[in-house]
């Protein structure tokens, strides 16, 4: 059973009654009267990191992916929690030095605060991050409007070349391996863009699962679907690089998740305030479609308009 | 290492310009200027519950214990997100009927909404609950004053017992083992005493790790310590009559934890007001000991006035 249709059965229904909680159908808790903001995301070894073999990489990984939950909904984090379960070895004096050193970056770097949590024994190693933020609005899932652009910001698919090289399962020259892995371990959060997002996206997400899975997430409630064009799929140089030398396919690269980019959509008459944003945010926004009437069935278009498969539409948690 | 020592150590330093998280040195998360309240606990299987046979009373057990840690506080619990992880067998449609139904039941009882959470896989089952909830003020620790008094709520040691029966290490005839059992998986949480602890409480915690460990976190940081009469320490009549019939020793049953009763130090002052709301809102509250002196030993006094010897300080998360 998928994670969603998991909680849409068994616990969808026991919060019904709880505006809040946005019937579960979206990243975040929101309570519009109070102006608070909280997002809990769990991350386990093997499954959300690789291994605890670089624990400062790790941490800067965990605590940003979960910040990017708030930011994409047009929401600054202020406080986080961090729960940590593991053994002796994963919480060695070296490793608790290293996971303190790097929490004190991260806290200097995006102006959050470390509030409490615990830490408990345990044989498998699990981070629990929950992050805080005090806003009088956010931007919701499911309010794409028919017509709207769709946005992505900064570089796709990056970050699964990263964990392909730390998996070993493909391997270049140095230079090249480090770049990409840095973009595995370092996902690019864009705070600044958080407050900007409330004046022009209509609804919001940040690309965790994979563009096509956070796509369809982001519109699970709508009558309506999306056209993607291929080519507009921004992508890094080194990774343009990647794809020409070694005629791999874009398609198979840029919907596999750990990007942590916001995706969003807006209306056509936003186009030119989201222009001006980037530029003077200096932060790259990229309209790579539309969205299109529920009758018509959500495509990734090639440069020819022709339709193409993707046989992985990101990361599901399966049960 | 102790937990304690553990986040003292690596993870106060870096929070020590947040004068919200309490210098990591309480229970809840405090932001006093908007009046919120945030607790978070993780409960790991086989170290915070035995096992999962009986889904339905474990989330009982966690939900409850969860919010005790803001009702101790003054603080009337409103959210709460919860995150599973765990593998196929534990999340079985069975098990998420039971877990669903058993939130379900403690919601309304407790006047509390589901607002969000996750599930992930693992192999080692666990849950982290964050209670929420708004206040103006709270309770904090290390508040206690020279001869306070100090109290605590209901019963203690019934719980401990109720996990000695499910280890199979006891065994008494089945209605007294059902009793110790219900009250191992039955936290007994008062919340209507929340804010009335506001008005009279110094300073408060509840009793998970054990009275004795408790009281120790509760005045870590103060140069005070505090004497005990044993045979004030309150317990149930079935206790009670174990102690006789067994010739068990008392203090080995009190100090175990699980009990999640308040603990709370008050002025001699209070002592009316303190037996008006036990009568009011008939919860039991006793007075077991007194706020002396640092410069003497923290002591507990049998009815000669000797001083007793725990051997089980109780529950310290060993790392």
């Amino acid at each position: 059973m998928h994670e969603f249709e998991l909680i849409k059965k068994y616990f969808s229904k026991i919060s019904s009654n709880n505006k809040f909680a946005l019937n579960l159908n979206d990243d975040v808790f929101f309570d519009k009267k109070k102006g608070l903001v909280i997002s809990i995301d769990t991350y386990i070894e093997g499954n959300h990191f690789l291994n605890f073999k670089s624990p400062k990489l790790v941490i800067k990984k965990i605590i940003r992916s979960s910040i990017s939950d708030l930011i994409c909904k047009g929401v600054e984090p202020k406080f986080y929690f961090i729960s940590g379960s593991g053994n002796q070895k994963s919480f060695s004096k070296k490793n608790l030095l290293a996971i303190s050193n790097s929490l004190k970056q991260e806290q200097k770097k995006y102006n959050i605060s470390l509030c409490g949590g615990d830490t408990t024994y345990s044989n498998k190693l699990s981070f629990s991050i929950t992050s805080v933020g005090y806003s009088k609005n956010i931007v919701y899932r499911n309010k794409a409007k028919l017509n709207d652009d769709i946005y992505v910001t900064g570089n796709l698919g990056d970050s699964f070349v990263g964990l392909k090289i730390l998996k070993n399962k493909i391997k270049f020259r140095k230079r090249v391996n480090n770049y990409f892995i840095n973009k595995y371990y370092h996902p690019d959060i864009k705070i600044p863009l958080a407050k900007k997002l409330l004046k022009f996206a209509n609804t919001s997400i940040d690309i965790s699962d994979g563009l096509i899975a956070d796509l369809d997430k982001m519109l699970n409630n709508l009558n309506c679907t999306y056209q993607i064009y291929e080519d507009k799929i921004p992508i890094s140089k080194y990774l343009s690089e990647l794809i020409k030398k070694n005629k791999l396919k874009k398609s198979k690269l840029i919907s596999n998740g750990d990007d942590y980019q916001i995706l969003f959509t807006a209306s056509t008459s936003k186009s030119r305030i989201i222009q001006r944003t980037s530029r003077i945010l200096d932060i790259k926004i990229t309209k790579i479609g539309k969205i299109i009437s529920g009758k018509k069935k959500s495509s990734i278009l090639d440069q020819k308009g022709k339709q193409i498969l993707l046989k992985n539409k990101g990361y599901i948690h399966q049960f």
